[in-house]
């Protein structure tokens, strides 16, 4: 019986309610799980990748099925150099959809073997994006309700 | 008999046709309607905001069931504060309908009595948007089909 | 001051708590809400009107600003003759916008003063209809999370 | 570790080349993949069980990591009994996302442990469904780019 | 230079305003337009093809540009036999736009020459169409703003 | 009989697949087919106006029904110096059709003579964007699935 591992790449700039749901999901369906941090050169975050890292960490804890990496370039470069060949996304909405598709299928054009599987998550995160918490911060709203206290306490402190 | 007041904000850079149409129907809805300026300091606007009230005023007239306001920040604060809780809000296309129902849920999320009630526009508006009138008055397009006269006016003296 | 009456019409075949969810939103909006069921002839419902009725009242319990009624025929005629001109609609999905659009845009073509307003549901019941609750009785499934208590006695009385 | 099993369910009337993609993406990602037949005692087929079940045989051949089944009723119910709770889907358009989320919705309110898992199929049958090649068979349309080679034979005999 | 014909397939069942506004557009894009009614006889028409034919010809009148036909079986066969390999298609809505490619992804499954052809309705049409015309009738609604008079006038005998 | 000339316009930066996959089924339809780019001066372009021209020309060849041509300012006053009135898109996706149909509206509300004429790309082009192909080229990826080689070097060299 092989293992079955699975790659779920995102910004996570932060990590919400949201990806936390998706984590929790995919990690029962796969033996393990990498949580993989996209460093994009070509676009400026709001918190570093030391930040993001600590804030996944805090937030995942010490599941031993789960670890967590970071990458640059193309996700179908890194997952091969990884040899893991399944990719987790979770799927929102319409619009989403189609982003996700036109994803998932040009990567199928650059490697065939690359599998992307999609998950719904749970309907009460379906409106939640990292960039509708940082417009929220941006503001001083509360975001508590969004994502986990350490990040929660991190935003706040940030733009104050 | 309670009276009941609904807010409809926008940027309105500037107010177009599809605007008038959902503030006509709404106006015929709610007791008063207050029309609120956003004024996002974190976004470069085409007009000031005082501009955009004058424009809103013009098109608007005296009708007395509707004032013209603004706020900054978030408009669940804004709402709060004003003691509404109804927002209104027009539905041209699917893609609206996702990111409205995106901004629809967080606002339920920060805070749970703001009701967002959504408008059809007459079929000839459904394609009209104020980002449309700005990139044709650019390319110094005839936007007198779009937006009201003094609106054209004030567009035209502005790109020429 | 002119008071606010809307209507909102379904076949409630049976009311779901999607429908309720609905019905208590939308009577925060308007002074009175007439909800009506729609006895489509020729359609067969599983349930009698009489039941139909039954099952709202027991769900909406002696709220005074809703009452209960019935209608055949086309909706546009229905709310001439009452002399309403506002008609609410749940909107759950992107299909639901779609068919929602058409029958207001036609809505519109016949009676130019009706106006349909939108709400959106909350999140938990944005997958949840009438005939999904049919489709699960029929297989005896479990109802009790998406219809009030003395519908779902009714549904497993009636298909046992 | 944990054996990862997952059930495709479907009508499969008949199986098409869409159906056979997500066969063969889903058995690489899952240790075993039951296929099961849904026999809806409420919807008349073009093909009985026992028709469905040997075009399945033939197309999917002796692979030891997916085994077919047969079930009624509702599908929480068959995986609750099963002990099995991941539920695959292939997933080709917008409307089918709508449809996908609701059943995959009310599936985890009915059964919260149960998770749906939604692979996109590959592009070429991105349009491609059994009722469009049953539609097609019946106007004797040629199905042989639709379907395995067995199918098209016994569709062709059928409606011939 | 080639002459360059099209082919506009459908039930009209009746012909509405909508349809005859892709005829003139249509019309005006080709040489030659043919408009063939599907007679499908697997499924129940309100009018007869002699009535539709009839409501086709009243409506189009003695342009010379466009011929009416009709056929039965698949298309593709249809247009493959008159030689013909330029499908026209109108396009209302999402909805449409997934059925659409599905249909059209098929055909050129099954003929890889044809090419479907969308044009997009005026926007008051573009929530009409034969089905719910023929529910209005029903109802004794008033058709008279979704088909040409002499429609609304069969319509209206048929269903009194 | 009257010569039908259509007009492709884009901004080609860089051509794709996608876009010849268009020209090829527009050419066919159409006696004259003019491919425009558009050289918004308001967008910075990855590529120059010439290269774009060369990357057209080595890709469509000597096709004499084609011709290249480019332009700036607005779509509609292009095609109105130019005489002609048909304008062909290629449509992939919902959100392309949502885009699409505003973008048509709005040209039709400017200019009402102008037609536009959507057409479905291949299946498995349907993913493929200019903008995912710069993306991709950034990060040093393989685009020579997704361009032509001519296309595919000038990527590479600009790039490395």
């Amino acid at each position: 019986m092989k293992q079955k591992i699975a790659v779920y790449a995102g910004s996570f700039d932060p990590v919400t309610y949201g990806h936390l749901d998706i984590i929790r999901r995919a990690s029962k369906i796969f033996n393990h799980l990498v949580v993989s941090i996209f460093t994009n050169k070509n676009k400026k975050a709001m918190f570093t990748l030391k930040e993001r890292k600590d804030m996944l960490k805090k937030a995942i804890g010490r599941d031993k099925n789960i670890s967590i990496d970071c990458f640059d370039g193309l996700l179908v470069d890194y997952v091969k150099q990884k040899k893991v060949n399944v990719v987790i996304r979770g799927l929102r909405a319409i619009s989403d959809l189609e982003y996700e598709f036109q994803i998932a299928g040009i990567n199928r054009m650059l490697y065939k073997d690359i599998e992307t599987v999609f998950f719904m998550p749970s309907a009460k995160y379906s409106h939640l994006s990292s960039s509708m918490v940082r417009e929220i911060g941006k503001f001083k709203g509360d975001v508590s309700k969004l994502v986990p206290p350490y990040v929660a306490k991190i935003i706040k402190k940030r733009l104050s």
